[in-house]
C-alpha cells in the first residue's frame, strides 16, 4: 500500500528483525529460555551476531520482544456485525495462528514458562485483557450484553481459560480449535443477549473464516486501517 | 481411626515420604525442574540422601510423584445434594489448597513447565478429566444436566480453563478463588438445568466451605470412606 516510497533500507531492517524474532521463537519453543543459545538463533535466522545485537540488546530483550509479539502482532480483524463476534474472533484467530505461526507458538511457550524470571510475563496477559475488555465494553454500549456483565471480568475469564486450554491441548495432543470453540459456546450465552447469541459463530474453523474475512476486507477497500494478509503480520504494528 | 495397630514403622515411612515430597515441591516450585538439586531437597526435608533414594529412584521419579500428587492426593469431599455441586467443589477446593499446600503448588508448577521433557505431564490432566467426567456423568444420570451436555467435553473445558486461570492469576497477582468462581458462575448455567443452577454454590470461598463440610462429615460418622482433615492429606490415598 506504500509501494514506491523510498524505504528499501527500512524494509530490509524490518525483514531482518522479523527473521530474528521468528528464529528466536523457534529456538525458545524448542529449548525454553534458559537453554536457548544466541548462536543457534543467528544461525537459524541466517544473520550475523552484529545484526542481532543491532536489533536486540541481549537474549532477555529478544525473549521479551517474542513474548510481546503475541499481542502486538495479533492479526487485525474485519469488523463484524456484533462486537461480541469480534471478541470471539480474537481468540479463535489466535488459536488458528498457533497452528502455523512460529512466532505465536514461541511467544505462548515463553509466557507459560517459569525460567528467565527477569522476563515480564504480565505484558501479554494485560495486552490481551485490555483488547478483550475494550471489545466487551463496546459490545455493552451497543446493547449486545446482559446488563450485569462486567467487561473486564469477562475478558480475564476468556484470556485465562484460553491459556490453559492451549497448554492442556499441547500436553494431551488435543485440537485447540475444538477446545476453544467449546469455551466460547459455553461462555458466550451468559454474556450476550439471546438475539446476539443465536447469531454468533463460535464453531470450529471460525479462526480461519475470520482471517479470510479480514483478507477480503483488505483487498476490497485498500484502506490503511485494514489488516495485512494474516500470514505476514507487520513487524512494527503498534501494541494495544 | 486405626490407632493401636502396630504400624509405627510404616507410619514413619509414610511421613518421611511425605516430607520428601513436600520439600521437593518447594524446591521445584522455586527453581523449576532443571535447576532443582537433590541436595537442597534432602536438606530441606531433613532426611539423608539414602532415605530419599529409598523412596524415589531419581530426580525424575521424584518430580513425577510430585506431579501426580495433585490428583492422587486431592482432598476427598463430602457428598452434596447435587453431583454438579461436587463437580464445582473439586476445582474450588483445589484453588483453595493452592494457597497454602506446597505440594499442590509445586505440582501445578511442574505440570505447566516445559523443562524435564522425560516427565509425563499428561497424567494430572487425564486424572482431573477422569474425575470431572465421572461426576458429570453421574449428574447427567440424575437429570441434573441439560440433555445435550457431553460429560467429557465439560470436564476438559473446566480442567483446561482452571490451569490457565491459575497461571494467569500467579503472573498478574490475581485472586485465583475469585477467577475460578467466575469460571463456574459462567459455565455451570450452560451445563445444569435451572432448578440445579439456582441452588449451586459457586461463590468465592466455596473451597473453604466444602473442606469444612468434608471435615464435619468425617468427624460425625467416623467412616473410613470419609476424608482426613484437609491440611494433612493421607500420603497413600489411592489414585483415581
Amino acid at each position: 500500500m506504500r509501494a514506491g516510497r523510498p524505504q528499501v533500507k527500512q524494509d530490509r531492517a524490518v525483514r531482518t528483525r522479523r527473521a530474528i524474532l521468528e528464529a528466536a521463537a523457534v529456538v525458545f519453543e524448542d529449548r525454553g529460555y534458559d537453554a536457548a543459545k544466541l548462536t543457534d538463533i543467528v544461525s537459524l535466522a541466517k544473520v550475523t551476531k552484529g545484526a542481532l545485537y543491532f536489533h536486540f540488546e541481549s537474549k532477555e530483550h529478544l525473549a521479551q520482544a517474542v513474548i510481546e509479539a503475541q499481542v502486538s502482532m495479533h492479526a487485525p480483524l474485519a469488523p463484524q456485525e456484533f462486537k461480541a463476534q469480534e471478541f470471539v474472533d480474537v481468540g479463535m484467530v489466535f488459536s488458528h495462528r498457533l497452528r502455523y505461526d512460529v512466532l505465536m507458538r514461541g511467544s505462548a511457550r515463553l509466557t507459560l514458562e517459569h525460567n528467565g524470571r527477569e522476563l515480564d510475563r504480565a505484558a501479554p496477559y494485560l495486552g490481551w485483557i485490555d483488547l478483550h475488555t475494550a471489545l466487551m465494553a463496546e459490545a455493552k454500549e451497543r446493547g449486545e450484553l446482559h446488563p450485569h456483565v462486567d467487561p473486564s471480568a469477562a475478558a480475564r475469564l476468556v484470556v485465562g481459560a484460553f491459556a490453559g486450554l492451549n497448554v492442556m491441548s499441547q500436553t494431551l495432543g488435543l485440537d485447540l480449535d475444538r477446545e476453544v470453540s467449546a469455551l466460547y459456546a459455553s461462555v458466550m450465552p451468559g454474556l450476550v443477549v439471546p438475539a446476539v447469541a443465536e447469531r454468533l459463530d463460535t464453531a470450529p474453523g471460525r479462526g480461519a473464516r475470520a482471517l479470510h474475512d479480514a483478507d477480503e476486507a483488505c483487498r476490497c477497500d485498500g484502506s490503511a486501517a485494514q489488516p495485512p494478509a494474516p500470514r505476514e503480520p507487520v513487524a512494527a504494528a503498534p501494541a494495544h
